[in-house]
């Protein structure tokens, strides 16, 4: 018997590699632009999914999470680890990788590295939030940690929403010095800045995006002034937040999933009580989003597997007519299904 | 800049040909040993695991699961699908892939094809639940359900108790035929029954393992008698049990982790509290587990995610030098970790 898998045990991998050159085939705006809209479309269909708060596994220096979802026809999950600590040792703080499946069958159609697609998806999410709750007028972004996340938050924020002046600050300002090179050349007018108060001078849009494993206090209250709308980011698992309580006490607050943000955002701050506007809801309109001129929305983003499911879907429709990717033998298909001894006797 | 991956980007892939290969190099009853050594071994340091029910994503034919468990040093998950229908499709009615991780940064170490290697670890956990409760003296057992678990359960028993007399039966004959020329030339034998009644005749040890989605009743109670020992495995899933009730009330019942065997296991017919004895209690001797020649012990088997832990991290063992594996690029790996976006950039 030939050991060459069938069809059907296939299961199509894309590496890293593929995916920066899947990007680069689409184009890194194009594909943020798209990631923004099969999210809006998911989130606009919010009650079909099947939705859970994510699984973690907690170590003193790091977490381990599972991030499942289905809508009924395809069944997605993200694994996705959070390891502050690794940056110090040349590793990433966040790697992941993820799968679809068919839900009919149970069988997996896509398994894809999701360090990257994560980057990509998470400045899309920021983006639609960004979209739906800052000034119709907005034009300029401070975007405070430039550290792995800040490009794709500033270029997915670009595509989506035309903004295209940013003020950058970092406490390390190597960190600032990296982005401003990266972003150069991409259409963006860029200003670094030494303190915070300087970067959110005049903006519209702040986004945050820090990385510690701490409760920080990146943003103080009397820096926010009236009118602006935050992504607070970073903040995106139990005790770590970016921003001072009272800021976060006068915003209106907007959310992906309130069971999980409520344990893992910067509202684990307030009473478990404290009112949060569904962003789901402000995409189907049935909640407003921002109602004034002066009003503070903060869009308190932890990540969720909706925003994961959107993207790997993406993917899978997308590498259909590319060559990157490869088949994996990763499902064990005899001939007759009852007959998984067989085949392995067979194939000595 | 070289498209090419760091090592540390580097993950372990064991196809499903390469897992074939593997278990042939180690030979396949050494491996079931071995694995039901790992799983001894696992069981007895019970405590030390972060437990969870497996999170399950059901619809109406089938269910997708994630498993996932940690020693505190390796992380380990599977994914398994259950869907009955597949058969008569030409699929598998399990498939199943795992990933085995490092604690300590949160990279994956493994990616595994888990379809055979969960045949494998089911048959390995049914024999050390035999080698702990089944009369010292047992020497025939009775194979009911011959489907595609069948020869993993004969094989990780003789290996593990040295049963080598069988008898099969399965409502569909075709079943028992191939289950016989599967197990043909491996020491044991067997005598193919028509009836169950007819199979368990006799026997000391009765494993039922069967796999439609609903309530059966493969065994009635007046088939069972005085002192054997049952290996329920099929019943995995709410709603699907394969024991009439008289009997699991009438045995001493045997689990892995009770809130996951109280939803999915043949107790799901019982009471909240009805009792059970966890087994890896009575491999630390702290409970007891056979007490007496009459007594009737089942173990009540629906598959736990530490088995899938000893399993993965037996194969990572393994396929040290051994070519029976191929290198995954799934880790973004730039080389100052916040550099992520410049590391796409630069591979244009």
């Amino acid at each position: 018997m030939s050991l060459k898998a069938s069809k059907l045990a296939m299961v199509p991998f894309v590496s890293v590699d593929n995916m920066m050159r899947l990007v680069h085939h689409v184009g890194i705006e194009t594909f943020l632009a798209d990631l923004a809209r099969e999210i809006e479309a998911d989130f606009a269909r919010w009650d079909l999914f099947d939705k859970t708060p994510r699984l973690g596994s907690h170590s003193d220096v790091g977490v381990i999470e599972l991030m499942p979802t289905s809508d009924g026809e395809l069944y997605g999950f993200k694994y996705v680890n959070g390891h502050p600590k690794n940056m110090k040792e040349g590793l990433q703080t966040v790697t992941a990788f993820g799968v679809l499946s068919d839900v009919d069958s149970g069988y997996p159609v896509l398994f894809s590295e999701m360090t990257i697609l994560t980057a990509l998806r998470t400045g899309a999410m920021s983006a639609v939030a960004t979209k739906h709750l800052a000034a119709p007028d907005a034009k300029t972004m401070a975007m405070i940690g430039n550290g792995a996340q800040s490009e794709f938050q500033c270029l997915a924020i670009k595509a989506v929403c035309g903004i295209e002046t940013i003020r950058l600050y970092d406490i390390d300002n190597a960190a600032t010095e990296k982005c401003m090179k990266n972003l150069a050349g991409l259409g963006f007018q860029i200003t670094p800045c030494s303190t915070p108060e300087e970067a959110i001078e005049g903006a519209d849009v702040i986004t945050v995006a820090t990385a510690d494993k701490d409760m920080q206090t990146i943003l103080t209250d009397n820096m926010v002034g009236a009118g602006v709308h935050i992504n607070a980011i970073g903040g995106d698992c139990p005790g770590k937040t970016e921003l001072h309580r009272d800021i976060v006490a006068r915003s209106s607050i907007f959310v992906e999933y309130p069971p999980q943000t409520r344990v893992e955002g910067e509202i684990q701050q307030m009473a478990d009580d404290h009112p949060v506007t569904e962003l789901w809801q402000v995409i189907t309109s049935a909640q407003a989003g921002r109602q004034s001129a002066g009003e503070v929305t903060l869009f308190d983003g932890v990540g969720f597997a909706i925003e994961d499911f959107s993207a790997l879907r993406y993917v899978h429709q997308k590498i259909k007519e590319t060559p990157f990717y490869i088949d994996l033998d990763l499902i064990a298909d005899p001939d007759d299904p009852r007959d998984l001894f067989g085949m392995i006797k067979r194939a000595r």
